[in-house]
């Protein structure tokens, strides 16, 4: 090293994300993947086609050059149009919608946007793990409260927690509650009395709601999905977070937002505009015209060819099935969700030598993934990733499972947990 | 409202950009637009060919999903085999290249990766004016040192900076040295002699250098592009800047990357983890293809059928050539660009209404730019905007006019520019 200067406070102590070492172990085992969420099959050939149209038309300057910075005109109008039913209110394409790189962005700039230094935000976990570092970067303290499994846990409803735990963390440093619903890794919906349990909180202690909702699309058949902001008096203090590429299973795509009144998006745009300003036209473009060919269906009241609430959620809960036979046959115990696309599996009653710590610090589900991937050949993720340091132990005995892959795939994951059955 | 809650102080003071008012200005206007920097011709067809392409194979996981989160493989391999001959030293793809969201978010990277409160930053004004904002935001202070123009300018050449001015104001806060080579606005190519003076301070003050170079292919014959970190000593100080939007003229691509030594480089990647974590996958897929097929020309030194090296400049050159006669003609004095697709042109001895004040606080050229869109209809940037407060006044009888346009846009403007000759 050349000069003698240290990085910036804010990244000192950043460490890499679990996303980098099990991305990379993955690859380099040649494993079957079901670790990253992303789907493994094709993209939906509608949404492809769109592009395809889009790079027909070198000369169309609106699908290739700069667009409007705080979001593509066809794109913010399209989704005004849709979160103006799904969020039950009228939604601005105008002030209301920011148009962000994934979801990940808007979570940033949310976090960024309003916490100072020592803000508190309540965050139940498991969680997302990038709320945790985010929070920490703008400065912010996460405080961390645990959804618990009820005794023999069938299912991602058996996740619960305990609104007084939540109001005993609450100080006069609480700004944010983060809420995300449908839960990764856990696949929890929340429900309407949850809900309202959690804006009462919200309502009493004057805070604003940072709402993940990114796998809204993705309930399943008997669930319903709740959006934060349509419960009474929320949405003035809800920042809801959306994904085209989960909603469109094209993760490469990369597009998201953040929709809130102007008041609570501004300091947002604020940072938008000092960060990336724009965003990449040509995918707003094919997202805006699939979320219109969308609206279309739905307007028409044929929900049976929408992929949005049909398409999705019928070709996700076969998979589901799938893998919660495979996992169960294994002596994997699962716990069926109810929404989104991963699994979380109870390994706790298999035997092998990840069970000796060997003198590391690792935790269990670390040393069980590594293994799994190693010897087994099977790339899953270790959910006490999902948990802040404090509450790790006694959550590292089950593994992340995404089963959002091609048959051929679930088939060879298949064939290897069946050897744990011999 | 209905929470009591301030945004972080990030944010407090943040402005409008300035592409925020003239942007929608031209578009109200329905004005001929030399404004904003983009092309209005059509993209190019071998880079919308390779997106078509891609986007007929859905089944393609690796162009559609999720991608290595510091730069999608195929592309920093492509961008490692031509920085190692451009930066003239062994470039890795693994290491030493962080691809973004534009490289207006690799500024924003270098700036929150190093800068703490109170660090210094030396800025050669006039500058891009997202780094003031940035720099700002970053909690660094802008240390600017304006460039002047020499009596009877005639070429970007003119612009010219006093060593010694620049060195008595580097204190022992100075971190950091932001170099945009080719300038925006004025087109100025810096000469090795130039560089070789700022790479003495650099050794000399210990700084780290933020080379914004992403006007470098776009030079004009018989000019030489010297890239900042060729300089002796100096690739292991500087964070070298690109953008393939620029590159390739297709600006809604918006995709760029910095380039360093992985010490320098790791505080930027901290915050891409946090940030977006990853950039688009299948416009990192096209233009890697893109990129390909020019290191397949260069490498059979083919250089005459290289977009690059050849095509672009050629174009423009055209380009340029033809509003420096129109503004010549219509009495605007324009300092012919070296490098980039901007003119500067003054103003001075134009006559209107804009000339008188009326109590406005307004800078000149702001009134100008705003008449001359709203009653000429020809849009373009008041470049005062491009300068600190303190260096604004004196620096208000420009304007900067975009040239890679259409020729019918320039046909258009060059009718609107008639109209003042008369």
């Amino acid at each position: 090293m050349s000069h003698n200067h240290l990085p910036s406070e804010l990244v000192r102590d950043s460490k890499p994300s679990i996303w980098v070492e099990f991305t990379a172990l993955a690859a380099e085992c040649n494993a079957v993947n079901l670790g990253q969420g992303f789907p493994d099959n094709p993209a939906p050939k509608f949404a492809t086609d769109i592009l395809k149209e889009i790079s027909l038309h070198p000369e169309q300057t609106p699908w290739h050059q700069y667009t409007r910075g705080f979001g593509h005109p066809r794109l913010v109008n399209a989704l005004a149009k849709l979160y103006s039913k799904t969020l039950q209110t009228q939604v601005n394409p105008q002030t209301d919608i920011l148009i962000t790189v994934g979801a990940y962005l808007a979570l940033y700039y949310s976090f960024l946007g309003w916490l100072n230094k020592g803000d508190e935000v309540i965050v139940l976990e498991p969680a997302y793990d990038s709320y945790l570092p985010q929070i920490k970067m703008a400065g912010g303290i996460p405080i961390s409260v645990v959804m618990e499994l009820s005794k023999n846990p069938k299912t991602s409803e058996d996740y619960k927690f305990d609104l007084n735990k939540i109001e005993s963390k609450i100080t006069n440093k609480t700004k944010m509650l983060v809420l995300n619903n449908p839960n990764n890794p856990t696949g929890k919906l929340f429900t309407r009395n949850e809900l309202e349990g959690l804006a009462e909180l919200v309502k009493k202690h004057d805070l604003i709601v940072v709402a993940d909702e990114v796998y809204e699309w993705h309930v399943y058949p008997g669930h319903e999905m709740i959006r934060f902001a349509t419960l009474p008096g929320m949405y003035e203090r809800t920042i809801t977070i959306g994904s085209a590429g989960k909603a469109f299973s094209v993760t490469g795509w990369k597009t998201g937002w953040a929709i809130a009144p102007s008041h609570l998006l501004q300091p947002l745009k604020n940072i938008h505009q000092n960060c990336i300003f724009t965003s990449i036209t040509p995918i707003q473009e094919a997202i805006a015209q699939c979320f219109e060919k969308e609206i279309e269906l739905i307007d028409a009241g044929k929900t049976s060819e929408s992929y949005l609430l049909t398409g999705l959620s019928s070709q996700l809960e076969r998979l589901r099935d799938r893998l919660v036979k495979s996992c169960s046959e294994a002596g994997l115990k699962p716990i069926v969700p109810q929404a989104g696309y991963f699994l979380m599996a109870d390994f706790d009653s298999f035997d092998g030598p990840f069970k000796d710590a060997a003198g590391s610090s690792d935790l269990l589900d670390f040393r069980f993934v590594r293994w799994l991937c190693r010897e087994k050949k099977l790339a899953t993720i270790p959910p006490s990733a999902f948990y802040s340091d404090e509450n790790k132990k006694g959550h590292d005995h089950f593994v992340r499972l995404c089963f959002f892959k091609k048959d051929q795939t679930l088939d060879a994951a298949d064939e290897i947990l069946k050897q744990f059955k011999k």
